[in-house]
């Protein structure tokens, strides 16, 4: 599957580059939403992290097919939008994941965690990538 | 409804940030869809402009419900996420607000309008703010 993502775009997914996903949901009354939200990408699927209970764990687990958009920071007119689905989800490792994500993008590994909160990943696989600039 | 717009966030909406929303929108087929699109907020009204026919089109014309987010372009973790509902469509004056949003996010009104094409406003009423940041 990685060879879904252009060569040319994969900056975009790089730790450097810090770049967010807006991700699309589809809430259970049929209407969207929205969220900026931190990724790792590991050549083949799209990682992402929340907390059971709250509204994107409900949904991920609900609806699997979502939609994101990956916006160069530095360019907002170059982006790469994404539809999925979500293939897998799991609460192992995903205290570390968040912690992962954490040096991503704040360069240290504190995240954090709520007192009594589970972390938990969800994988998702692309299938269809369009680009712009 | 400009009530619902926190005032330590109307910033977002000025023509100087030139912030994109980050539209969510759901397809017949129940998969979300995001995009990054231009917008002007009138006080009361958020205007998105398309072409007639594009998805985009088809999808707000059908499906009412609509998310959307608004980044500051200087800090990521500042944001608002809007929820609200088409109440208006119209092609009359779209090819003016398309320039005038040409003028807001580059500065000049010479809209590259496509042979043929036509342009259609929608309007969008806030109904849910949630900010970050």
């Amino acid at each position: 599957m990685s060879s879904l993502i252009p060569e040319t775009f994969s900056d975009l997914l790089s730790r450097e580059k810090k770049a967010f996903a807006f991700l699309a949901l589809v809430k259970t009354d049929g209407s969207p939403q929205v969220t900026p939200i931190w990724f790792d990408y590991d050549g083949t699927y799209f990682n992402f992290n929340t907390a059971r209970g709250r509204l994107k764990d409900r949904l991920l687990h609900r609806h699997p097919r979502v939609a994101f958009v990956i916006q160069d920071p530095q360019n907002p007119y170059r982006y790469m939008q994404i539809s999925g689905r979500v293939v897998g989800e799991t609460e192992e490792g995903a205290v570390e994941q968040i912690c992962d994500l954490c040096e991503k993008y704040h360069g240290h590994r504190n995240y954090p965690l709520r007192p009594g909160e589970t972390r938990v990943t969800y994988r998702v696989v692309p299938e269809r990538i369009q680009t712009m600039g």
